[in-house]
């Protein structure tokens, strides 16, 4: 019953944090991170099929939203660097006991959805 | 390195799972049916703000993906119950990881988004 102790304020912590980074590309990009520091186009090359307008706007949300930091070199040509910062690194651990989940159940759920005959409503 | 090792089918299992069952009204019914078998009324009751048009779309969506069990008692008037189903059951765990983890860094979040003041792209 751990949510129903949770009083949920405006926005609810769960949505916002989901909302945020509980898509594909972000949980792809703290995976791809976990390795240590990486550039931009180190990411776009270990993120399979991720395009560089993606990759970008993801790096930018996990930034803002303080899982990622962006270190800017003053080099010619410039160079950036992407790390995890500490609270990033918190993700790591419950993002793959549910990415584990999904995997591990996946067949399961799409087995119950090919056998699904409805009910009366 | 745990979704690298991932090889993606369509549709990817991780983004298929989060859209049907990483919402806020699922994870709260989930959440409530871990006290054992209710109701359509007790649910309603039980989670806050949900609209009875959201928990029957949420309740069937769950179904379909073989999370709960809706059981009808031919009785008059009809008697329908809900149950997870051993497949729900074991996403509680994970579940509580994740909702545990928003709980505890969504303050760390909203502060880092607040103190975000952007980078050259």
């Amino acid at each position: 019953m751990l949510l129903s102790e949770t009083k949920f304020e405006q926005p609810c912590p769960i949505r916002d944090v989901l909302d945020r980074i509980g898509d594909q590309w972000s949980l792809l990009v703290i995976d791809a991170l976990d390795g240590g520091t990486r550039r931009f186009g180190e990411l776009t090359r270990s993120v399979d099929d991720i395009s560089r307008q993606m990759l970008s706007k993801t790096l930018k949300r996990l930034e803002q939203d303080g899982l990622v930091k962006r270190t800017v070199y003053a080099e010619i040509p410039p160079r950036v660097d992407y790390d995890l910062t500490p609270l990033g690194r918190s993700f790591l651990e419950p993002m793959r006991s549910l990415v584990a989940w999904a995997d591990n159940n996946h067949g399961a759920i799409v087995a119950a959805r090919a056998g699904y005959r409805g009910g009366a409503d």
